[in-house]
């Protein structure tokens, strides 16, 4: 960057964004990033002044700088961090997250898997014999609803950025997997039963976010998952990036244009959004899988299972 | 392929295709694209029995292997082949097509752009400052088009295979190009002024129709069109190509699933299908653009251009 300015100010660049055409500082990319968030809670009308919002935090730059602009931008927020049992990566994690909310004062809520469910992901893993992916995900979107519904927060928030969207939006486009495209919007109502959910960056791409961090002075956790390593999701990721490396701006066309002139032909099209939801048996989430919903069904199979250790489901690489 | 066994008579295999999971000796690699072809056919209703079918053809290995395949399925085919002054890329192309026309006994019209129209596709991209690859499809579509109707014929073939196909699809959809999205169809049928057009390759690859080329004796066109390098459909391809070679069947899937499952969502959706076409006032085709049409105005514009020699328009690469 050395001698390059920034677009708004001319004073000594620290990044450059190809999709924007252009260079800044360190304000002014703090400005772009408020600026982003502003519009995305805005167009999608995710949240109005005096919301109590409850952030997923993972110790990840996404959740981390989410929480950040959310108090930055004056909303009260809480954090909620779900102890996934992912060996040392979920120990680091664990850590990243407690120093930012110590530091600053904030409320934090943890929920560790092992110790109040009986299991872990690497154990669900094995014991679906699903992609890990599959039962970490549906764990925390189950205790994330229900601690915002718990709790009295107006939403639950999540860090998926712009390069998450896309890359979530590309799989599901690749497949014509229209129940699911139906479904992808960055914000989803309040229903009877669930939360609001609002993803509050899917303006502000990952590389963004990893500026708004250091400019901050936000520590996260660096590595990824070791056990999403080499999953369908990251190929899907850097097809986009090399589409995006050719056409700056593709990526951005390509969600956005999709919220803009696909999403509303869909509507409609969501098995969930045509009703049918029944209360679990147990727990008395809304559930369309039947009599148990899927999340009990997961917690009943994977705490009968022995503890695997994660060593032992680590992605492809480690299995080829 | 040493040792490797065809899945249906155990003979030795002379390619693998990973999609179908399987090897294939030559006869049976032939009667799997003869299968798809027919099946393509049947499913998206492109011929009936004794109809008289002008296939476009550029001396690739595609429209060749398409030819060759309708006349062995017992349809009455005729080739046209456009001469586009691309320098020695179009020379060759040419000798390609006369020559398996010649040895067949085939019926080939040809129309020559410079010596029929006074232009040629890289004088018409400089004259009317687009990428290339924009003059040169509209000049074959309304060529291929009129000799179609002139000529009696009930349908023009081009050898868009699958993974063309995918590649416009993915572009289309990178964009959400809701108009092109629904009107990207295998066949699309005869309207005032137009004639049907089919694709009766779409369920086959470039690389099966390589190999059905080289089993049948075929010499073609290997070389890509050199102003076209470097374009934006060919860095597709690629993306679509790293995510198959991941996940073998993807491509397929993408294509096919979007005829089966968006297609009908999007009937309806073609500004074209909206109506709105007038005769042009020169050449009486159908046209959305005014009095004159697209076709007549690019004529117009590049017959008045001093002719560029091909080195001066060739793609990215050389610019650079």
């Amino acid at each position: 960057m050395s001698g390059s300015k920034c677009r708004v100010c001319r004073g000594p660049a620290i990044i450059d964004l190809p999709r924007h055409n252009a260079n800044f500082c360190a304000e002014h990319l703090l400005q772009l990033c408020r600026r982003q968030m502003a519009k995305a809670i805005e167009d999608h009308e995710m949240l109005e002044p005096g919301d109590r919002v409850l952030v997923a935090v993972s110790g990840g730059k996404d959740s981390l700088a989410l929480w950040d602009m959310l108090l930055d931008a004056g909303y009260a927020a809480d954090g909620l961090y779900i102890g996934l049992g992912i060996g040392e990566y979920s120990a680091e994690s664990g850590a990243y997250v407690r120093r930012f909310a110590a530091e600053r004062g904030l409320d934090l809520r943890e929920i560790d898997l092992r110790e109040e469910y009986g299991y872990d992901v690497p154990t669900a893993a094995r014991a679906t014999r699903r992609v890990p992916c599959s039962a970490c995900g549906m764990s925390k979107r189950r205790l994330f609803d229900r601690a915002a519904l718990e709790g009295g927060y107006d939403a639950v928030a999540t860090g998926h950025n712009l390069d998450d969207e896309a890359a979530v939006l590309f799989g599901n486009t690749l497949r014509w997997d229209v129940d699911y495209l139906a479904r992808q919007a960055p914000v989803l109502p309040a229903a009877d039963g669930f939360p609001r959910k609002i993803k509050p960056l899917v303006r502000l791409t990952e590389r963004e976010m990893a500026a708004w961090c250091v400019v901050r002075g936000i520590d996260y956790q660096v590595e990824e998952c070791p056990i999403a390593e080499g999953n369908r999701h990251l190929g899907y990721k850097a097809a986009l990036n090399e589409i995006e490396r050719r056409s700056p701006g593709s990526k951005s066309a390509f969600y956005l244009g999709f919220l803009d002139r696909m999403a509303p032909l869909l509507a409609g099209e969501s098995v969930a959004a045509s009703g049918g939801l029944e209360p679990c048996d147990r727990c008395g989430a809304p559930t369309t899988t039947g009599d148990v919903c899927a999340f009990c069904r997961l917690v009943e199979t994977a705490a009968a299972h022995d503890p695997i250790p994660v060593e032992l489901v680590t992605g492809r690489r480690r299995r080829r």
